[in-house]
């Protein structure tokens, strides 16, 4: 008997990934099918709806899904859902596809799933830019002229929302491929039921995850470090989705996740795991998000720490702690959200507390502590300099230092909002 | 509207103490009434049935709450508690008292309370036994030949009950005086209420409680620094009651704990305060009692580290944080404990670590950790050696230095169990 939490919408793990002969028929089916060529962060929703990790959905939201979720963070059937999970397409793709047609959506390599159309409905501008104030805007640009003052160009979440085509299709997929994400990062990605098993084979109970797109220094270990002391177990849960220039890729993340786990974690209370979903950067509703798809990969406590999801000055530090306390709290079986926050304030090493610490818990001064933006770090990083004494762990700073050797001249350091998140 | 947990026994705060007219009247009619002689531990009992600190208990068991209290964790009316809390006698004193007599429950120096009698039972030497092994026989000492090995000699518990005399009286108490806990402990000593106020004007939903009877070191610190992470706040609160020779004296462990508080925690996070029970060393049903008074005093969470309320090798290390999955949980209003574990491992500064960690964290090696036991540090401090860094903080170390320094010539080092306990 498993004590995780169930998954979210009360209906187990929908899982729309086919696999066996119905995954060769569909495949073979999918051939013939209308084409819509989908963006890589669809086609990361499109992976987590295909194992399971955005249940209860199981295919792209209608209108009213689409509307219910930004004004009252409900799907239509009255189950919590934080952000839309729409699919967009050109004006050309919409008037080829009548409504009730299977249609084959294809990222650019090949058909990742089916989808049977039930509802087709037009994204005008103002839609557009009704999502983007809904879904992105924040205490840190309280109105919508601020926020459109800087929206446009600092905000990639908002920049993928405007750049959608003029039509959102709808309906229930086939998934047919996890992409590259099984292979590249074997042993990591995990789907839900995979997590679960390995959780519930430990025995473990609560379990939290740790929301993580960034290398993983001292902050983040500690943040991991509290949960282990108060839950069965951590979940640290790398994205693995596409990423902009100038972040680190996945692969240098997830070593440094190895060398930090090896070296400072006691193994049986740590899991790592990846999972395939682009950064929306909606600060408090992707808290919310992670939290959800958290639930469905078995963990009942979702890590929030400071400005989590953010990027640039979009949100207030905590707002993405808060959101939890103001989210509706529907009835009826599996509509609410169980996976709870673990709210942990800004996290740092003290030279006085002779230790890691936070806001909570460390009356020193700011002298006293070492603080470093992530944008100073990778200015250190990729000019071989001197990181800070305690700041990171010297198995990981070699790892960062290897990567940025290699590239230096590759990449751009500065970065677009990454520096501000977790 | 308070956020905090409602006091044990949904009878709201059972405050059984007098105050203003009614005291003075039941003061000068107490003058009047036979007297029964109190031990320490009743006096201690006393004033936490006074101040609500043990609601809903008013006053002293029956036989069959004695009964159901050892056999099912359940007072007759079938509401959770943990230990036994009785009236001993002597003979002579039974045999002078009817049911229904009012009586004075005198401490030595005052009388504590009035009480009416409602039923006298006997202890029997085989009761007592049996109340010592149901309340203090643990996985140190499994069977009770084990136990009565060396309980006599060893367990300071033990000592009081088989002490008693050879009857109880039962009743409703009314309280008279907190004794000296109020001026002595002025500013530290604190009634539920108060606790409450304090919490509840903070804000405070969820309060963590440390149980303090040794002087607080940086694995102390260490434990309430995880519940101000996880919690509203941390409520440090001291045993101040009767002590055995060559235990640091509350004054100067309060003031200890002043010195840390003061330098190494966000004051708003942390509320210091002291409780005037002796210590029953009941290991985990002391835990049991110590996480049902806390939920009196306002906190949800009774942090439970290695070894609490041991006393030398009677309990299991993690025993009593393994009874809270052990006990009954009764349906109905306020009748089960709501009050829940905050369990951390064994904790200690590791080099490796460059911090705090518990060996639920820490994955490094014996020789890599600052181990010091209690006997040793007494050693240490009273010998004037010094203790190994990142053991204890300056300031507080100083004061138990000064401490001992006046005080080495007149107490034992040696202790009596309480190397081991928290």
């Amino acid at each position: 008997m498993s004590k995780l939490v169930p998954p979210h919408g009360g209906k187990g793990l929908v899982c729309m990934l086919l696999e066996g002969d119905a995954l060769a028929k569909e495949k073979e089916k999918a051939k013939g099918l209308k084409q819509v060529k989908i963006s890589p962060r669809v086609k990361g929703d499109l992976i987590m709806i295909g194992t399971g990790g955005f249940s209860p959905l199981n295919g792209f939201m209608t209108k009213a899904d689409w509307k219910g979720v930004l004004d009252k963070f409900l799907l239509s059937d009255g189950t919590f859902w934080p952000v839309p999970v729409t699919l967009d397409c050109t004006a050309a793709e919409e008037a080829a596809i009548k409504i009730g047609d299977e249609i084959a959506l294809f990222d650019g390599k090949e058909i990742m799933a089916t989808m049977k159309v039930t509802e087709k409905y037009a994204m005008t501008e103002a839609d557009k830019i009704y999502e983007c104030e809904k879904t992105f805007m924040g205490e840190g640009t309280p109105t919508a002229e601020d926020f459109w003052k800087i929206a446009k160009a600092d905000h990639p979440g908002v920049q993928m929302v405007m750049a959608q085509g003029p039509f959102n299709l709808a309906g229930p997929v086939k998934v047919l491929s996890e992409a590259e994400y099984p292979t590249k990062y074997a042993g990591v990605y995990l789907r839900p039921a995979e997590s679960r098993k390995v959780f519930d084979e430990r025995g473990w109970g609560e379990v939290a995850a740790l929301q993580l797109r960034n290398p993983m220094h001292r902050s983040h270990e500690y943040l991991c470090k509290i949960a282990v002391e108060v839950c069965d177990g951590v979940f640290i849960h790398s994205l693995v989705g596409n990423l902009k220039p100038g972040d680190i890729p996945a692969e240098v993340r997830v070593k440094c996740i190895d060398a930090l786990v090896q070296n400072y974690f006691v193994p049986k209370h740590v899991v790592q795991g990846g999972y395939p979903l682009d950064m929306r950067y909606a600060g408090p509703r992707e808290a919310l998000l992670h939290a959800t798809f958290r639930q469905n990969y078995g963990c009942s406590r979702m890590i929030i720490g400071r400005d989590h999801a953010g990027v640039g000055d979009f949100y207030g530090m905590f707002e993405a702690q808060d959101i939890f306390n103001k989210i509706p709290c529907p009835t009826g079986e599996g509509k609410a959200l169980l996976c709870t926050p673990l709210k942990i304030d800004w996290t740092f090493y003290c030279f006085k507390c002779d230790g890691m610490a936070s806001l909570r818990t460390c009356p020193h001064k700011k002298e006293d502590r070492v603080l470093l933006s992530g944008t100073m770090l990778r200015k250190l990083l990729s000019e071989g300099g001197t990181l800070p004494d305690h700041f990171g762990r010297d198995e990981v700073v070699e790892i960062l230092r290897k990567y940025y050797e290699g590239v230096t001249d590759k990449v751009e350091v500065k970065l677009h909002g990454a520096a501000t998140g977790k």
